[in-house]
């Protein structure tokens, strides 16, 4: 009947960072606060994981704010919910035992009580760095991969656009484009990032896309139409870039990064003209809806990073603290590379 | 060197429909003279049909407006681009014999002088009545079923959504979802069309969607969501249907009816978050890119007419005067079910 003891080794407080209001669009510092809760016993099947790298991702804006998403969205009160990578510190599950590191949904604290169904990946430590499995080999990798590939189907010649070319994903699509001869031209958000976008990340051209509207950088960069359209920011980019479509076309919809406000419903160019009269194919890219791909992509993706034919960059500060302002620094473009908050190994 | 004569048994002109103004929006009368011209003669590999009966389709609109389409607008001046049936008069190819009937793109006339590859199939008059091919077992039939199956791809207990769905294409599409076991919502354009919805055409519950705001029908017609949404509409009615899709479902746009003018671009509400959030995929469908699929499509389909499993409606005037206003009587909805202008056996 006595409370469980603190498990040995461990310091015995988690320290969280909670959703405090709903916030309308993206969420700033101010829609969080931390608190630090006891750490709960494990019931059986249950492992314990301290946290190593947080993620910072865009999908955590969709996952904050009321309305349409692919999941429920968190509850205030809630820790916010993270993808992380970490390490089992304690175990009542026999095939995840404590020393084992994972990348899974771990949440914006220090440690998190899980079974099975939260862990992404099991991290092999000999094949890349721990970094890595949260970015390149985890989320952002996939997205590149699997929208590239499985979605957008490229096909000898073809000319792929992709929207926020130097970020996390888009800065992995362009090396993939490129390993395979694909023409591909990228959009960045500011004058260092498009520089990067020829200079390391494979684009054989690329604009600031603030530089100029829409309809003139697309003109000037792809002026014999797009095949394959890796979107990630929705807006005036993607109506125009519609409207330059070749017949066949395909538009992998991967974020809608330049979408500061869903509600009220933003209104744009209508669409179903250019779907229809050119047979376009619009889909949306979750990768998670893709597991079933995630060994082959991965084995693709650890041998290129392993030869030294993907360069990868990753943003990282260290401490908790950074955590709030996170999604706001994100979408403000003021990151360089993947996104991470290191808690210490 | 003497002028070839005229052939035997035909009259010696072809009385021809020309488009005579470039149209903005749905082609009216007015955009449209009469001609007669004498008869060409053939080159080798050519052959001379007599048309029976002229098509009339909703794509028609696309191809006498100027910008984007899937083909070349028809140049002002010349005879108005239509499918057709007709039947052989004169052959310079021995696999197209004298007295063979056909269905292609033959013209708003009464006689095109055409090569193979203005064919769409070979008529077999011993399974279906001439007037069939042009509709049920020509463009509309292979629109309803290839949309609806390849592109659509229900699954078991989906819940399908159809617009114009007492129409040439909707008619077939809703019954082929019923004899598949599907749930299956029409919209049509007025009151007495979407009583034959239900009553005839397959649908499980069917509306007149002028007859109330597009979110109040679709809230009380698909109130658990959309699968499958085979849209011939566009405009608001596509945008709430959108905005109720189910994760995963597919959107086949078909046509834009509901949209009567695209120059300047209308606009309406953003897509990109449904497209992504729910990962769904919006294709747009020109039958005559599935072209391999006919065979067995139509195999399926005249087996269905057959054995009296498949109703269509057809909407038959006689004499070439019709055809000048018979694509905006179209758009105006004045027809029921497959439009077509006969011109005598």
């Amino acid at each position: 009947m006595s409370t469980p003891a603190t498990p040995r080794n461990l310091p015995g407080r988690n320290r969280r960072v909670i959703l405090s209001s709903r916030p309308v669009g993206i969420p700033q510092a101010s829609h969080f606060t931390f608190d630090e809760a006891s750490l709960e016993s494990l019931a059986e099947g249950q492992f314990r994981v301290r946290n190593i790298y947080l993620s910072v991702d865009p999908a955590q804006r969709g996952w904050t704010n009321e309305g349409s998403n692919y999941s429920q969205p968190v509850p205030v009160g809630d820790v916010m919910r993270a993808l992380a990578v970490g390490v089992i510190v304690e175990s009542r599950h026999a095939e995840f035992p404590e020393g084992l590191h994972l990348y899974g949904w771990f949440g914006w604290q220090d440690y998190a009580v899980v079974g099975p169904q939260a862990v992404v990946t099991r991290i092999d430590v000999i094949q890349a760095p721990l970094s890595a499995y949260a970015g390149v080999l985890g989320i952002n990798g996939l997205t590149a991969y699997l929208g590239l590939f499985k979605l957008g189907r490229p096909k000898a010649g073809d000319t792929i656009l992709v929207t926020t070319a130097a970020g996390a994903v888009g800065s992995l699509v362009g090396q993939l484009a490129q390993a395979r001869a694909f023409h591909v031209i990228g959009l960045a958000g500011d004058d260092a990032k498009f520089a990067r976008c020829t200079s390391r990340f494979g684009y054989a051209a690329a604009a600031n896309y603030k530089s100029a509207d829409a309809a003139s950088l697309l003109d000037r960069l792809v002026p014999d139409g797009i095949d394959v359209f890796f979107d990630n920011t929705g807006g005036d980019l993607l109506d125009q870039a519609l409207r330059r479509m070749k017949t066949g076309g395909r538009i992998v919809q991967c974020g809608t990064a330049a979408v500061s406000q869903w509600s009220p419903t933003p209104t744009g160019l209508r669409a179903e003209r250019e779907i229809l009269t050119r047979r376009l194919i619009w889909s949306g890219l979750l990768v998670f809806d893709h597991s079933e791909d995630f060994p082959g992509a991965l084995a693709d993706l650890t041998g290129r990073i392993r030869s030294g034919m993907l360069h990868y960059e990753e943003d990282i500060v260290t401490g908790l603290l950074h955590a709030p302002g996170a999604i706001a620094r994100l979408y403000d473009g003021r990151n360089n590379g993947k996104s991470l908050i290191y808690l210490g190994e």
